[in-house]
């Protein structure tokens, strides 16, 4: 039987992601309404071993829904993944009478909150916090919107100086084992081809790819490259092949990095934290356990977090389809 | 029987939106890839009746889809009203060989769509393009998401001066039937009330409210307020009606206008507007007439023209009450 | 004699503008460089009666350098326009142990520092922050440039939506006495036509020039008006003027209004800030006072707090000229 | 005796900058106020030799003031430099009855531009547009100010990930031979060292400047480093020397790339392209050649194309100690 909750924590853990303030204000908020206490934990896991706590009011979390980042800073904590580092947690969160916990992140995050809520019977709660949207139970993660934006706008500045001297960019966005943001920001963008790592296009098919695009007239080019691509070569070495492989390109490589990472989030990231803090905080307050919350067909879902850990993210082929034609 | 489609035209009709002009080039492109002709329409309904068409090839579009408005301009028709409006048409679309129409716009521009197509037995084919986000059959029209990340970021310019000097500001956003716009960029400027068209929130509560988020230790304020609100005042009678009525606050008022049409669509227009010319495109081709395509769960769908026109969009409840909680 | 100064007091006064929040932690920074105390005064004037000081050291405004409005607030103190105010603030200001004041404001705030110094032998140093860039003895004041910016953002938005619709427009921005703002967006923006304090072109030129305009091929107009132009009607007096005078136009209306004053500072605006507050603090350190420090010819000068106040910032007339020969 | 000047053309070459539209709409459109011919010439000194000339109007360059790139693209030209090659170009623009030239770029545009006017007494006009700031004779080159808003808003970026994560970030920005980018964004987005060409820091200096930044409770920074630092290492040799020497930094690398040179241009380089085309025509039609036009002491001035190419811009030192001071 799950007992009263009055005090929550949250915690952000893993790689930043914007709009994970914009959820740290909502969980806060959210307890405030419902009258109860709320803390945050600094530095993921870390802190929670730690006991590195801060009550927070609803105040305290004014002027943030805007800000990239997180407040409560993130890190990767080793100690976390063994079973005293989790027991000291434990310890910790019951001195400092904590009922329940929100977990903002991606699937490393959910699989520590996951083992928690085993070991302890720990109420867990997560909030699926990446740019990189792969996480299933939910069509958006947070900061995946924001980061489309960011990118889109990267490649519409370096597309001027690509048309202005007829050269073909490779840019590589982030994406380690998922096409998502290659594959939006490719079509967004207008790229020629948009390499990612659900599909082996094959160099045989860039090549072919652009030749055709350069007889139809483009004069200049941009290949989208998921940092994941399964063509074989980094960015670099695709630049080696084509200066050696075909004739009058000027190539250029960009790898956009971590400013994808940052940045103000976008109205949609904000409403979506907004929204993503309360279920959260009101599903532990129902006696739920052990789930991640999620957008699914425009409403808020719960999903264990086992099957969101476990499952993997399709990409969308119709998009795939879109970005060929749109090429053409 | 529909005959087969060789040749399509597209327009764009009604209040422009960003993402048409990425519409625009998904429809050329499709055409292109499908080897079928694409003219461009001037002018909307207007262009069709003047018989002011233009080829368009996959290398006429290149360059546009980051740009906002229409590059085919967009007018009221008062003549396509008229029975004789329509015949004109007719006339030029037939001696131009014209097999079908993509016609961009809201529900004004599905109208005469409909009537044409009733009228004519012609095959149409709707892209919704509006930023109020009140067309029934797609969860977001095109124009909608880059419009909420621009309002956003003048909320967020606006609170920067309303912190700064312990201001009340009433900010009037787009949406004269519709509180779509108001709701979401009040949830992510972090606003203190939202006054919508959909709900008569009544001024005891407004007044309420800012009493309420006063005592709660918050210095400035911001009350978004859709233009066709149902409180029975516009926003300056609102500010006079706090001048008057309560004490210690500093009204201001700012109206965003028009900038809120405009500008570079986001990835998610730029995305969906390619998706939705494709739609649109292969739909005529496989001989349906007389839908809308639209977003449904993620998927392109197609809806009845007379269901999207009659139809009205509800407001997301869950949101009215996200945005209470965060007010707090 | 000046005595050695321990201690400095920093706050911002009058309206606020992109680029103050650099500005005082510039002034905190270089107070902690050269080992001397800093005190950040809330709300202007109004702070320093009240004795509202908070000390601040180097690490207190870490991560306030690219936000819009000023984190010491701002207010307009009708009290230190009393002698009595006054000599309220300087027994607040010695109870304090402080020696030195810098003011970041307008010419308002530059007369309050300058009869507090006159009074009290006390010494002031301001620093020009404020968008309208009217004050003499600097080519910029803070938050100039950013306005620019956000204005120019703002037109091209606007921009996108008069071309789709052949509309003229008439955009209001900033600036009750100077037509600096207006001047320099209105060629940036493309403007036809430019309406400023300085100028009384009169309805006719302007008549003149619209028609002028149509007839050579321009089908969509922007006029960018000045709060404050001398043309003696405002701007829904210029659209009816317009909508009753000529034919064939659609006229709208857009007031830029308060998202003027904010944003995140240009790096032009941070660089100047940082600048400033380094002159600012260590003019003070060698004895000086009652001055302001400015950029001329793209150095840090001092000018006297009189001569700012008193003189009237010229428009260039080479702009005038450039915009008319742009909108040939 | 310069004879009469009735049809001028212009051309942008070396690495495209925001402005560069800008500029090529206020040459085109002074030639129209003078009522003399102007004829764009593709991609530089290129179409000059290959007479690739377009007759551009007024009317021709609407649309382009707020678009990076430059719409006559821009090429190096090997023929250029020979002999034949300009002889070449010589025929080309006698035969089209071109009396005077405006070129757009840098130094190597310039020197190309000075030794056509002495071989063939031909009148050109220099306007300089690159993003490095590297031109003597000037303050600002077009496109420097768009570049470090554009830079310094990819730090903010990068900054949000940075704090989250406790990191330290090197950043490379543009600027091979000069730092005035690095030493702009640099203060503007509060590094804690910025490396540049012009001064040997010297690794022992940076080692210390970050303990010093630590011990002073920084948990998090940021170092930009210019292309070409002397420093005597590149960004990845940087990383590794801090992760082989240093304990406890987790470092990453972000080079920023080619969307450095894209975007809208600021509403500055806005400005400062129109003052600076409508220079350049003027000073050609009074008689004049061989001069680049610059902005000095906020006035557009004449420097032989001489000057501007052997001189070598200087670091502004009070910059340097600027940023000295606000690392603390």
């Amino acid at each position: 039987m799950s007992k009263v909750i009055k005090k929550l924590a949250v915690l952000t853990s893993g790689g930043d992601a914007p709009g994970m303030n914009a959820a740290i204000r909502s969980v806060v908020r959210t307890c405030a309404y419902h009258n109860i206490e709320c803390v945050g934990v600094q530095r993921g896991y870390e802190g929670l071993i730690d006991g590195d706590f801060k009550v927070m009011d609803a105040r305290s979390v004014r002027g943030i829904i805007n800000k990239g980042g997180t407040i409560l800073k993130s890190a990767r904590s080793a100690e976390f993944r063994t079973k005293e580092g989790r027991q000291k947690a434990f310890e910790m969160i019951s001195k400092a009478n904590i009922d329940g916990l929100v977990a903002i992140g991606g699937d490393g995050t959910f699989t520590g909150a996951m083992i928690f809520n085993e070991e302890f019977d720990f109420p867990v709660m997560g909030i699926p916090g990446t740019i990189d949207n792969d996480i299933v139970g939910t069509t958006h993660t947070l900061g995946f919107d924001t980061a489309l934006n960011t990118v889109v706008d990267a490649i519409d500045k370096i597309r001027d100086t690509a048309s202005s001297h007829d050269r073909l960019f490779f840019i590589e966005v982030m994406g380690r084992d998922v096409g998502h943001i290659a594959l939006n920001v490719g079509i967004a963008g207008g790229a020629e081809e948009i390499l990612i790592p659900e599909e082996d296009l094959g160099l045989d098919r860039l090549v072919e790819s652009l030749n055709r695009s350069r007889k139809s007239g483009k004069t200049s080019s941009i290949v989208v490259v998921a940092e994941g691509d399964k063509i074989g070569k980094n960015i670099f070495e695709l630049k080696d092949y084509v200066d050696q492989n075909m004739e009058g390109y000027d190539v250029r490589v960009s790898v956009l990095g971590h400013m994808q990472r940052g940045g103000a989030p976008s109205c949609f990231d904000r409403v979506l934290a907004s929204r993503m803090g309360v279920k959260a905080v009101e599903s532990l307050l129902e006696g739920k356990s052990n789930y991640m919350v999620g957008l699914i067909n425009s409403k808020m879902e719960l999903t264990p977090l086992e099957k969101a850990i476990k499952g993997k993210t399709k990409i969308n082929l119709e998009l795939l389809r879109v970005s060929d034609i749109m090429s053409i």
